[in-house]
């Protein structure tokens, strides 16, 4: 017979053992890259079965998604972007946090991984925008939004532009390896974002 | 005895090979997606062997660099952007032309593939930054180094954070097929580049 408790202790080892599968697979992914993670490997890390892996994920490519969507869930506090009501700051500081981020190849080498997948693959394109980026996106929009009705932005201004404008630099940089990250380089494109191209009078 | 003709027959009919080659690998890469392109397709549409593809090139990544190489030489004229004195009216028509060859999947695809490998192998990203990327970079750097010099841009302006500021948005947008990419969103990216975020006085 089954005891009442049964099954929550099995669900609790399944949880434990689903979250030592997404650890293994980010700590893998920064040592070895994506291109060399194997489901072995994961397994093996993890202290989990091959088999197991493969009845929860279609693929590495699937575990390293909700390996990142965990991350994202484990992360303290509401899912805002701080609004001291200095849109400058606010801006500086979130566009450093993400150049630090990418400096941590716990995070940046699943994300390169993933960002290869959804670049090949439509349909988890439109996952990715359904689970990852668009909850982060709309996050960000809704702290530019209440910067243009405090009048810090132009009223005209198309907020997605304005979003790929600020966000976009710093993710190309790191996507295409090309130059330095830095905090510095956060804030001249916040500066040059905000200030525009042309000279000023 | 060898004819002093024969070499170059040999050689022309080597170049012949080399160009069927290329153009093989961008049609199919157009037509089946990059993943599903293989040494055996290009070969059996080239009219050539699988052996003379691997004499030539490592892996299938390696020959649609090539074709990308080939795409670029092949255009007219000098590689310099246009200046008509306007800059803005120079950055939409070349940001419009760039909107029309993403949507040309003969071009895309291909593109899209090399941008995948480039995200996963840092030697070819240091190849591609120097054949392909760095020249083009070069070159809008030049344009936009004779508008800072007309005037037009703000004596103080990174002009590695302009260039990613004016491209940026329409790559991303192609790459993560994060929206429609159109003429309009190439204006629309110019002006708010050039303009800036804040509101105008």
């Amino acid at each position: 017979m089954t005891s009442p408790r049964r099954a929550p202790a099995a669900a609790r080892r399944s949880e434990a053992t689903r979250r030592a599968i997404l650890d293994a697979a980010l700590d893998l992914a920064a040592e070895v890259g994506y291109a060399r993670l194997s489901i072995e490997a994961i397994a093996a890390r993890a202290g989990a079965g091959k088999q197991t892996i493969y009845r929860w994920w279609p693929s590495k490519g699937a575990v390293l998604f909700d390996a990142l969507l965990a991350l994202s869930d484990g992360a303290d506090g509401p899912a805002e972007l701080p609004d001291t009501g200095d849109l400058e700051a606010d801006l500086k500081a979130v566009l450093r946090a993400t150049v630090e981020e990418f400096a941590d190849p716990r995070v940046s080498e699943p994300m390169r991984a993933l960002s290869v997948e959804v670049l090949l693959d439509e349909r988890l394109a439109a996952e990715y925008r359904e689970r990852l980026d668009g909850p982060v996106r709309a996050m960000k929009l809704r702290r530019l939004q209440a910067a243009r009705e405090a009048g810090q932005l132009a009223p005209d201004a198309d907020l997605d532009i304005v979003l790929d404008m600020i966000w976009g630099p710093v993710r190309d940089r790191w996507l295409y390896r090309e130059g330095p990250l830095t905090a510095d380089f956060a804030d001249a494109v916040v500066e040059t974002a905000l200030d525009g191209l042309r000279p000023r009078p």
